[in-house]
């Protein structure tokens, strides 16, 4: 018996410093009504995907990048989204600069929701794998300043029930860590929903500009694999105002296979017919977790942090042992 | 500074049930003076590489499979394995069949073992992530029954010092586990050693057989990648009296590229000239696990074996907050 609906992600070019909010929600819109014409019940658009990438650039006072944050769900700039969106009765993720007043105190994160296909919001993501710096390095003419505008997300890699399935969210820099989508198959994740914005140029450490995208498609392609579900990668690409990024939007199969990979570096739809029956006909065999996890000998991977070397010592029942036939 | 050094891959062609250890021993040898000539400093060898990968067929009494088993290291099979080894100042991973007697007790399990140049032993691996099943199942013309002869290892996941490095041993399907790569990079293993017997025909549930080498090759990149690591994977291949296994061993980059490959199914040395630093390197920077591990979040790794999905409740800030644009 299948599963299933067809997947859309909506994969944007870039938007200039210079751009309204205005402008990217119709571009956001047209997305979602091609994806919606294809026949899609869901679609995926990018993180911070109102806005320029703008930790690129150094702002001290809030008054000056206050501008590229959201109020309230939906924000003013993202309602005419959520009221196409429940016309037509498709569901989205969105990822987006969050202001909120929480306890007395202003929280600003980067954030991803999920917004069921009658318009509520039913998921809500909070980056916790944050990169760059807080403070500008001047290795190149732009920074990577993510640390300096948003907090570590405090809402932990959740799964969220869906009318479309059981959906994880997650933004951008996760991808790079397994823990990630482990922690949300294991709630029942059957789709991961990601979006990004990967400068071309690694400003941090030089490397060739062609492992950027390979990195990203190794990291979706085995995240799928691993933990046997669907993956929806879109990208903000292009240059913004001169600085590059990567395309690669992609949708990968439970099988670790790309099915559908956005060619350009623009404003771009892709779909496919996910069967999610494919993923949990492999989480109970293969990846049967209750099964097979070894949970016993995975402790460190929650109880230290960084590396820690082990004091030598011979392996048990060898104590000492060497190769005798040498002697 | 770099710290480079020759690490060789050594894949094996199909080893016969009618062949003798003697002469999988001699065949290692050959492999292992080809990686010496070409300056290399270690070779990996596969998993049960002295027998035909015997969890394929059927025994009740242990008088029949005994023989797949090595006692004491190294055992006689080994001896001349390691007389070369040390006289050539190679130091080398080793897959086998272990019987033991400890506690009063007869265990066996499906080690690895890793032998220093001068001819130590100092690191042994009992296979933990064991595949297939106790009784057969009948539902092709072999089985894969490594637990019915196989014990779980009782050594957990460690690294190893090492005169070429610090080195972090597993075996086979363990690789399909990220957890295995994880907690071993957390005992700072910056080589990953593995070999494996993996059948071209999945009997457990039907799938493109071309998937059976992409998994091997996602699997090692990601490891290799997620863990900025070097890995060093051996097949055993080709048919074995008509069984088909895949071939693929592979050396893999820190960076997860794969850096060199076997091409062919029968017995082959690859080698590679491997910096340790460039590791050392993306430890230090994009994969600083201390600086950027959040392991607050991971928890469920380490505590919970299957999956729970959990009660949906409204994400945190959104209590029933719906799109309010459409009403």
């Amino acid at each position: 018996m299948s599963r299933t609906r067809i997947f859309a992600v909506g994969q944007l070019g870039p938007i200039s410093l210079a751009d309204s909010k205005e402008a990217a929600v119709a571009r956001l819109i047209a997305l979602l009504r091609e994806a919606h014409g294809r026949g899609a019940v869901w679609i995926t658009f990018p993180e911070l995907a109102l806005t320029t990438f703008f930790p690129r650039y150094v702002y001290d006072d809030p008054a000056d990048y206050d501008r590229f944050f959201e109020e309230g769900l939906p924000s003013p700039a993202m309602r005419p989204l959520f009221e196409v969106a429940r016309e037509l009765g498709i569901g989205f993720y969105l990822g987006f600069a969050e202001k909120v007043v929480e306890g007395g105190e202003t929280h600003r994160y980067n954030t991803a929701i999920l917004v069921e296909r009658d318009g509520r919001v039913i998921g809500k993501y909070r980056k916790i794998h944050l990169p760059g710096t807080r403070d500008p390095i001047r290795k190149a003419n732009f920074e990577h300043l993510e640390k300096r505008y948003f907090e570590v997300g405090d809402l932990g890699f959740r799964s969220f029930g869906s009318s479309v399935g059981r959906i994880g969210l997650c933004i951008c820099n996760d991808r790079r860590w397994p823990e990630t989508f482990r922690v949300m198959a294991l709630q029942g994740a059957e789709v991961f929903l990601l979006g990004y914005n990967t400068p071309t140029l690694n400003i941090h450490h030089p490397e060739p500009a062609h492992l950027r995208e390979f990195h990203n498609r190794l990291s979706l392609e085995s995240a799928a694999y691993q933990n046997a579900a669907w993956v929806m990668a879109a990208a903000k690409c292009g240059a913004e105002d001169g600085f590059a990024m990567i395309g690669g939007s992609a949708i990968v199969a439970p099988t670790g296979e790309t099915v559908a990979r956005a060619s350009g570096e623009d404003d771009e739809v892709i779909s496919y017919a996910c069967d999610l029956e494919l993923g949990a006909y492999i989480r109970r065999s293969v990846f049967d977790f209750a099964r097979h996890r070894r949970i016993e000998h995975y402790g460190l991977i929650a109880s230290q942090t960084g590396i820690v070397i082990p004091e030598d010592e011979p392996a048990a029942g060898d104590a000492g042992e060497t190769g005798k036939a040498a002697e």
